[in-house]
């Protein structure tokens, strides 16, 4: 257990540095019954708890409420069972993604679901945020690879939610606590569902002179009844900041937009995609489209786009990186909107997106020790999301909502379709006690409680 | 409205005949505001009320609760909109399944969900059960292709649950209503998922001598990685009642078993499965292995299928289609064990399978005005399901929990597991009015209510 003033300052903000709490003490348990054991001590001595896997979150699902207990799950690393005829694994909730589909590599299975942060961000927080990847695109964020949920409720019994073959029955709780922040409690097992490594995948690089005829390139793809694995589009402000790092990829320079494009599967069905890609990318103004001609090369275009946040911390000591959604279509006129606002607030976008599900990445540099920067960063990002809004769009498309977007969760939802969210809420965690103030606004009125519950739904963040 | 008991009689029952209960009222709300106004008085007057589409669940979820007020959804047939763009539709509960697919076919689309009672089941009662079908194979249940809820909750207010786009924030209630059977409320409107028509459909009929080549031909074809659209199984007594019916599709009489396996996708890959297909067939003793002709013939194939439980009412008034899932690899022996257990009871059992699923149909033809006969069939059917289970399978597949199956929840889930579904249960339902004693066993001591709950979780039925 870690409780000295020094110790804790690294647990006072997850990835998104920008919202910070502090706990009074973090613990690092190992085993179901210990997450269980601590949670019955935090409501014994009526503290409130948060839990934390990796701290690669980037909407502040892990970010401390004053006072808490962090409940650091990333000593729980064991693979508990790995079911190659069901395809499916058990693992502990701090099993580094990206270490399980190596773990099963051999088997020729790997698990879908893949964060750019894959290589530090553990299953635990994937399931916690429902988090998705490149790979969303075509094989969906956690939500459908969850298969069963070992979990320890906010009093501190331990309760399995869904069933490791798949079959539901009864209410589907397992989708309710997948993407719920832990705020209905901590997941200390996760039965995963496994897939067959492709039997072929091909990477292509187009670069475009401009950003509209990318992004028609992706719509046109689409259309075209074409599922890619992966769809990815950087800018230009990314490619220099990718070209000019450790992860450099080979990016051309002088591109405004590049398309990563992945199509996986079995040979000829993969070749036919290939070359359907390639002259739709042609067909749009495509500068230079290119094949990977090998694992090898494959696997450096990956690394520019996964490295690209990484990439970008080179240029200040922080980094904003936003999560919206907006219709696929729209998505040159948000990008060209969101340049121009932001030039009007002194800060320069990088433009990251997962095109194909027009999930949009707009990332600021900039320096938290500058009051005014921040000041004019925070503003920025509150009108990213409203341009995305006004645009038809959502809050995240796969980084959760947090404590950073919890309040503009207003925009989308009604009073009446937040009430039933709250009673969920409030069913499992009475006394909100359980990684508080995340993901669920609080009622307008603080004292209005709903009559059929015992706890008012007050958020103490 | 109806209220006279000769009107009501046929309101008595869903398809699953074997459970009754009598109604006082049905009424035939047209809007979301007349069945948010009929609720409000059956609150007001303190009456259960039963959600009920076309009757055609197999699992007693639309059963009357004594005295209950049936809402009949049947007549809320509009399809609101049609978003071929973004492939999806917002339908009324009371559109038929296969309407919906009809509807939007010129656009390419068609629904996916594709129950055997498609011509006739509607949208909401899909949704109340998370009804499945033969192509649940490939596309799943219900529950992936529900994008988006409009729900009378049970108090009468009319609530929003996911997004059109299909971006799920805060807690995905959307996915704990699929499935729920109407005891948290009624569905008004559904925006489902709408995915193309493949480009090509080809459907092999494999006739085997035996049960078991039948089914190791099954899981010789998943091994091979191959996922079928659909892989159905059909023994001889089906066989025989199918080719005596109206039905007939011209299954060999001969033989023990047939598998429909059906395969859609590019021409190039259907082609390439195909042949596996038949090579895996003939591996395994297949007597016959044919390919339909043209979509007449992959029609009048599926039409015996289809068909199959009408076709087996021709065999006596009252069929009770059981639903359980086993292990795909112990279907042999669990339906080798069916059939002598059956024998036991001097009951004849009729097999259709989801082989591919491990989804098994065993069906009991029988005479309910012979209570003797009758009592015979309820102890076979509590055996079924337990020899399942004992096999490591699951009490449903796709037809739902409902009345029939609710107590043998416990087979399944410890009451620790069962608690969390009935906070939800009871914080949406306190005074359990809305279809009650469905899908959630009632706790072992009634008078035992959990502390957080103002309304006690008694089950009436």
């Amino acid at each position: 257990m870690l409780h000295r003033p020094s110790d804790l300052f690294v647990y006072e903000s997850d990835a998104l540095t920008l919202l910070r709490g502090r706990p009074c003490a973090v613990v690092f348990p190992e085993t179901t019954d210990e997450v269980s054991a601590v949670v019955r001590l935090c409501n014994e001595y009526e503290l409130p708890f948060v839990p934390r896997g990796a701290g690669t979150g980037l909407s502040g699902g892990a970010t401390p409420v004053e006072g808490c207990v962090i409940v650091e799950c990333s000593r729980m690393t064991r693979i508990l069972e790995v079911d190659a005829t069901n395809r499916c694994a058990t693992v502990q909730p701090g099993v580094i993604n990206a270490h399980l589909s190596e773990f099963v590599a051999p088997l020729g299975l790997h698990y879908a679901p893949d964060p750019s942060s894959e290589s530090a961000c553990t299953i635990g927080g994937n399931v916690a945020e429902n988090s998705g990847g490149p790979h969303t695109l075509k094989y969906g964020t956690t939500s459908p690879h969850v298969l069963a949920l070992e979990i320890v409720l906010p009093e501190g019994s331990v309760v399995h939610l869904g069933r490791g073959d798949g079959h539901h029955l009864g209410y589907d709780l397992r989708g309710v606590f997948v993407g719920s922040e832990g705020t209905l409690g901590i997941v200390t097992a996760a039965t995963v569902r496994l897939v067959p490594i492709p039997e072929r995948i091909e990477a292509v690089l187009a670069s475009f002179p401009a950003l509209v005829p990318a992004c028609e390139a992706v719509s046109a793809i689409i259309a075209e009844g074409i599922v890619p694995a992966a769809l990815e589009m950087m800018d230009d402000r990314t490619i220099a900041a990718v070209e000019a790092s450790v992860y450099a990829a080979g990016y051309p320079r002088d591109a405004k937009a590049v398309l990563l494009i992945e199509l996986d599967g079995t040979p000829e069905a993969v070749e036919d995609e290939c070359v359907a890609v390639e002259r739709i990318c042609r067909a749009h103004s495509a500068i230079e489209v290119r094949r990977a001609r090998d694992a090898e090369e494959r696997q450096a275009f990956w690394r520019g786009r996964k490295g690209a946040f990484g990439a970008m911390g080179r240029l200040a000591p922080d980094l904003y990186v936003h999560d919206a959604v907006v219709p696929r279509t729209r998505l040159p006129e948000v990008v060209d909107r969101i340049t121009r606002v932001a030039e009007g607030y002194g800060l320069r976008v990088a433009n990251v997106f997962h095109a194909g599900d027009g999930n949009l990445h707009p990332n600021l540099s900039f320096d938290q020790r500058d009051p005014e920067m921040l000041s004019r960063v925070r503003r920025l990002g509150e009108e990213i999301l409203r341009i995305c809004i006004e645009a038809g769009g959502v809050l995240s498309g796969e980084h959760g909502i947090g404590l950073e977007k919890r309040d503009y969760m207003r925009l989308l939802f009604g009073e009446e379709d937040l009430e039933p969210m709250r009673w969920v809420h409030d069913t499992f965690d009475p006394e909100d006690r359980c990684n508080p103030g995340k993901a669920i606004p609080s009622p307008r009125a603080c004292t209005e409680s709903n009559p059929r519950h015992r706890g008012a739904a007050v958020v103490r963040f």
